[in-house]
């Protein structure tokens, strides 16, 4: 485009590849930083490097954080024997703020799909019986999404732990069929978790 | 919120400032952006840094640019005798789009307001006749958005010009009434201006 200067297109470009921005938005998008170059534009564009530069998965539960375990793995409060198994990092923040799980989760990473060819081995499934195992984890709650890749992967987990001595429930009240989890809003994942059922 | 860590937290609700952006599509575009880091997140904050240093208004048109005069203010191919007003960057990025003006632009950076109390000194307006007495300026295109506001600015800015041996016009068919150029289609600019009339 011309007008705006290579540089300043070149910024556009690159934020219209954000989710929900488009060409338009984009150019909204920098105009505003433009405006707001003190305020917003530096800051952010700080804030984005020190978090690319710093952030990496826990070793453990696969979320994100800036240190080897993540802050919900490091928690002293956060009891360590339910594990609530999500599809993703938006899953687990969708999840807190619920604000009624009090436990350490484990991101999968995505989920079993004989479309995509996404298997167990592909996914965080092995280190998940890996840390049931070795945890003395009382209760697995799969929070996954009510898509049909989704409950796929929550039967095969199921499946896997059948006989060891493990509660497995899964989120039950409330989440819409098709339904993910982060469009949903706070209390209803709260009620979906209090009335888990066990599979 | 807990479980994104404090400095994933302190990103989203930078980017939460954006126009067009909530809590929910900065919590998106963050999590997409770990996920592409190296192709698109170290670009986006580079980028972002690099033209939050250099960006700079136009010092003849008031465009942003890199440089003292910004590409169309340099650009030999863009006809000095006529000057298109605009209250703002995005409206001259429009104009640009639509691809039909050959001439030079400047940018008024907001409308004359009784509500918001901003005078012509507020404006580029007198940088504006100052332009138009120096640069043998033939005709003034007014392509001030269709709102109250738009249009006093384009009627306050005629009668400044009256009995200046300049033609003024303005933007006419295919703007609609209360329309903001930034969100017509580019044709339709492009069609309005080829119509334009002398006020
Ligand atoms: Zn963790
Ligand atoms: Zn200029």
């Amino acid at each position: 485009m011309a007008g705006a200067g290579e540089d300043v297109q070149a910024l556009i470009d690159l934020m219209a590849r954000l989710p929900g921005l488009g060409p338009r938005s984009a150019r909204r998008a920098v105009l505003h930083l433009l405006k707001k170059r003190g305020q917003l534009m530096r800051p952010l564009a700080q804030s984005m490097a020190e978090v690319a530069d710093r952030v990496r998965p826990c070793i453990n539960c696969g979320n994100i954080g800036t240190e080897e375990l993540c802050a919900i793995c490091q928690s002293e409060k956060r009891t360590t024997g339910e594990i609530c198994v999500v599809e993703d990092v938006a899953d687990l923040w969708a999840m807190e703020r619920g604000g009624a799980f009090r436990g350490r989760y484990h991101v999968l990473g995505g989920t079993l799909s004989a479309l995509d060819a996404v298997g167990p081995e592909d996914l965080r499934i092995p280190h998940l019986m890996d840390r049931i195992a070795a945890d003395g984890v009382t209760e697995v709650i799969l929070a996954l999404n009510a898509t049909v890749d989704g409950q796929t992967t929550a039967h095969y987990i199921a499946d896997q732990l059948q006989g060891r001595d493990v509660t497995v429930t899964s989120l039950a009240q409330g989440v819409p069929i098709g339904g993910e989890l982060d469009y949903l809003d706070d209390g209803t994942i709260g009620a979906a978790l209090r009335a888990r059922k066990q599979i």
